[in-house]
């Protein structure tokens, strides 16, 4: 989430359509696994050419394949042939810099929207562009690299768990969506405890590095936005498109990873005006702790100040002073120096600086 | 209200429609409490299991079955299925970190918001979840806990006051959501008279914690708002969606409701722009309290500095000092200082910073 | 206006449509006058029942009926029973905390909204409710206490000047309104004098309460917006809802007041940029005062300190000191103490701190 | 533009259509021009009575009858007469508070805006309001004194240049809008000047009088906004409202001064931004001004006081201090002085404080 | 991108449709080039006159005629004339001040948009007014100046690459916007790496000028907003309009750029959001680095101020004073001035300052 925009000039003055992956390089060749499934039957295989998938888009039943790597744009190339996709929606497919979009192809449809896992149980939260072709009985997903949030719905697929065998490719494509707003909850609340954590800091101990980590959780919360909000126009745009590849039966699904994507956005926007006041508190404790310190600062310099010119006065060397000969002079002056430095006391006592 | 967003990554990976209750964890058995009632007649009991409540589906009376408790999932199970519910619809219904939402099922509807209530008269205000399920002649409510806002409703109908009693479900259904939104005035209320009181902290008497606290009654309001914001929706999509469900006498108790949460997000906005404006007064009172700080300690010093500075002259030991041996030298001294302070005086006056 | 808002909680579970009168407790009978009219014939009287105003109800004659006390429930309900008003308009009537709003039943109207007007010459501005019932040939408007806008009107009626005698009842309703929304304008008036008053003592001369002024009046500014906006939002539904009891000649004067209302709106918006601003340059005027004393005590301090160390060094009682013992070493040290400070005013002028 | 509100309140209580002149006084007599013309003929003649000007309604040439003067009531009611003016127009037309509006009854078109204008070439910026009535061949203008932006249309007329005289009365109205916006451009450009001037001043040489500029200029942006922004409401219900008046041909010229109100709200908005960042820099600046005398302060003070706690001691007159009697005592002091005051600036260094 | 309005009144007062070139003066002679080309055939040719391009406005193959210059106003009043151009559409032409806009003339659509490009590699960012004319079967290209992003295009062109070949008109038209959007892409990569560099500065070493740089950044954003706002809606009125002129096949062509103007948006919003975060970064940084300052500043004065005051009672010349004369006095004048230093110490370090 560093970055806040990647390169996207490098594609400047190319014709559309020319596929140029755009992303982190990587050199291991692309990871095509293939589910296929009705009620009764399933089947699930790891195939080594791009090529032994495609029988499978004239199968009736449900397939589901999975290619984990677009920087092999040959392969990218011979999806899209095969698939008919338009060469525009395999540019986007290459192209990780992409902003979540959704494009209706009356015989397919194309998602590309942002996911977010994290790598085993304590390992980091990574950010990968999916993209999905949903056709009529096929779901074709591509990811940037291994590793994803679909475990689950491989094994409800497997063990036929809930509806998910009983359902066509729509619920197919319906289920990896959810999935990765799932996702998205999981980052809220990892952005949501530090959020939390920074509060108290903000209140208890606040430290010169705490406006820069307030600043830090900003950015996050603006660049996780940067990717939910397009996901939720995605989202609708599905609902609303009257489209044949949709069933009435899923469409209560969507509404429900809708509503959850608002309610991801809600969270957010809640978060960031919390971050808002807490800047606020972060500098008015700056400006109430200076506050303290110069009150010291004055206190002593005010009271010791004049004490240090009357010790100064009877320090001269003038030959005639009456008063350095008297014999109480000495005790008389430390009285004066004792009643102004009481009543110094007294009038910040008045003034409420003590 | 302390915590933004609850646990909602329990959820993850599982598949759509199964039950985890998310929430206070509790070991109370469910309280299942009926009512049936038509103009005449009237019925009220507490049953032990929940099949006892199936049989009034099919009554031509109004009932009200509430069930005080959801994390009995077996339950919940139970319901939906006797009562033809969507899995995604229990799956909210357990889900208490749910956002206020609003589904119309034709033969059905589901409700689900926040309800704030007060334990006893000067308790701690609580936050619930409640759902409703409104069908044709029934409506199933169902909250986390015992103790709600719709005692008075319950008055009503056993002594049948009001109208209550003369009215379909639809109202039955109205009039729990109408306690509901009174709860929230409740709430702001006591959120308002903190504003006040905050309000005249800041004016009179601004210590460190007031920033703080004007931060915490902003999150508050934060909170609030995105409960009732939600809810507002959903009394809207209940008015425009043409449901034979809502009998036409009851939309204009509808449209009643919808107003007050107009009034409420009116003055939740009012109120966080007062609280903003009450930050920026809390600020510049640090400022100007530096300021008088900072006026004390210039004042002090500048008369004192160049006094002392005389005095260390005459306490030099040089041994050609010609004042030095002057009769009146002493006095001279005492008169120039004088001088020195009054015309610091004059200027200090002469700058309105005395 | 200085609560922002009322109790409102009173009413909490109570059943739907149940008078509860909600503001200032009055305990003078409610004044009941009515003004009958059409072109020709014209009849002004005070009644001492309500009941005496029913008959008008059936006549052809445009009839005013104003009632001055909404504290009265009895008289509230007897009104409501007569003009067959809805329980939920009753309880809009006698509770002032009620938001501005408006409801169309077919056969006659509802409008509810604030009217702000001054008591005498000098007197302070007050705030009260208005509702009105317009009717096929009445208008029944209910307020706080005596005391309105509306003598302007009652003098139209009597002498017959402008078309008021030639209209109809919406045309008078109307009238009402529009007597209201110019009361608007003397609130925003006196508003816009304190503004620029306080804008000018914001530029002369800034105080510790400048802060605490501007943050009232943004505070009056949200109060009336409170007000307007809804006011707006009725009648622009009056111009859209296609009710019979509005005829088109009085449609360019509903158009006319909505511009006043949006121009009212614009006002208060620019004040409260205006106020924004103002609260920023107090700010900046603050710190350029701290700016303007930190210097001083700079100077000064800057300008002695080394001065007294030189003097200090001299008046160190170290037996072996040559310079003490040369002839000009006191000159000479005066000498280099001079040097010292012009140096130091030099560096000053340079920085253009003096 | 100094005041944000004029006196509005005069009119409160009055029926609506009464003739209040609101505006600055003005004794001189309205002065009357007529501009009659086709493409072939062409008159121009100043008239002394408004009569004189009503014939010309009914002639198929086009006619711009410009009336420069409000105050004369009397003519205002006479040319509302001959021309079946609404009371209510004629009440805009009169009051010069009122707010840019735009009204179609059918036979004629009403629209009022502010104009600005430059007397001489180095004049100060006059703000005026114009009313204009455009029938099916005349337009009525009505100015609050002499002196306009029309000259150029003037001349065009005259000369017969551009298509002006081809065209029907609705080309002249829209030519007499778009002098009238190509005179809010040179507003803008003027302020935008002012922008330019104050951010080199913020940048280079802030002084205590910049924040007061920078809000002076905001003001007369909000001011300027207050303006264009209805006048661009006024041009799109023209382009909307489907009137016989306005020619097909003339479409694409409202739909280009259209475009040019954006451009100028577009612009005022941009300032807006500019002016807001310019003042987070003032106080920047103002904040690291103080800074740098603090710094001065810290480093001079934080140098000699210890040094002068040092000459102290060896200044106190106890009978037995050994270090005064060491031949090398006072060379010893000095060089700890030197090295006290050494190694603080290498503290200051190592702060990056020098 | 310096001026953020340029001068727009020399136009005023002109009559719609007049040519006058507002922009950087030019001498150089417009430079005329033509593509013709069909799937085909291919040509391409430097004209001298304008009238050399004529013919191809009514051949059956695509032509594009690019014109380097708009300075010579009777050129473009000639290609007005041939290709029947509204006077409006060449005033837009001519004024480079023009804000981005799109007219569809039925037989033909005009667009004018700014373009951003980089002269050499390493060169400066150049902003220069496209405005293209949409025909049937033509392009027709205006620049202010040589060199553009369109030079990809032109390779595409003569080397029949991509579909461009293969496609009408309208294909050619949205390659040109394309490039252009590709263009923007690039300002903000550059944008983008300052905002980062400045973000680290912000962090690690703010100075002085910090702020300012910010300011410029942000003026640069508002500045390149200011320029694709309008683009995005220019091509979402191509996409809307239902011209004949736009075939099917490239409708998602233009669904593409415009979901790339969105990306543009949201970064720049993104940045915007970032650079005002950086903002309150600097100034929290700016307080505490005085804050820092202050505290050491406050730490040497308590504690050697106290000491001094002690060093000068006993430097003072009374006659009687006991202590100077006890034999350890000196010590434990020294023993009691450690412990006032150490406890002053340890008040420090409780209040966390050391």
């Amino acid at each position: 989430m560093a970055k806040v925009i990647k390169k996207s000039s490098d594609m400047a003055g190319l014709p559309p359509g020319t596929l140029i992956h755009i992303g982190e390089k990587r050199n291991k060749k692309p990871r095509i696994t293939i589910f296929d499934y009705d009620e009764k039957a399933f089947e699930e295989k790891e195939v080594k050419t791009v090529e032994e998938a495609f029988p499978y888009r004239d199968k009736q039943t449900v397939t589901w394949i999975n290619i984990d790597g677009i920087h092999d744009l040959e392969l990218i190339r011979k999806v899209g042939e095969h698939f008919h996709l338009h060469p525009l929606v395999l540019e986007d497919i290459v192209n990780t810099a992409q902003r979540p979009k959704f494009e209706d192809f009356t015989d397919h449809m194309f998602l590309v929207f942002k996911m977010f896992y994290q790598l085993g149980d304590k390992g980091k939260i990574k950010e990968e562009q999916v993209s999905l072709i949903l056709g009529s009985n096929f779901v074709i997903s591509f990811q940037e690299s291994e590793g994803d949030v679909f475990n689950s719905i491989r094994d409800r697929i497997r063990t036929s768990k809930g509806r998910i065998r009983k359902m066509k490719a729509d619920y197919l494509a319906y289920s990896l969506v959810d999935s990765v707003v799932d996702g998205y909850f999981l980052v809220l609340e990892k952005l949501g405890e530090n959020t939390e954590a920074l509060e108290e800091e903000v209140m208890l101990n606040p430290s010169t590095e705490t406006s820069q980590r307030i600043h830090h959780l900003k950015r996050k919360m603006i660049s996780l936005r940067k990717s939910i909000w397009p996901l939720r126009e995605i989202i609708s745009s599905m609902q609303r498109g009257e489209s044949k590849l949709i069933y009435k039966s899923t469409m209560i699904y969507l509404r429900d990873i809708y509503d959850h994507t608002i309610q991801i956005i809600d969270s957010i926007e809640t978060f960031r005006d919390v971050l808002s006041g807490m800047l606020d508190i972060y500098l008015s404790s700056i400006s109430n702790r200076m506050n303290e310190v110069m009150k010291v600062l004055t206190i002593i310099a005010t009271i010791f100040i004049p004490l240090t010119f009357i010790a100064g006065i009877y320090g001269m060397n003038f030959q005639f002073m009456p008063e350095l000969n008297w014999k109480w002079g000495y005790f008389a002056c430390l009285l004066v120096m004792s009643v102004v430095a009481f009543s110094m006391l007294m009038f910040f006592k008045r003034k409420k600086w003590l």
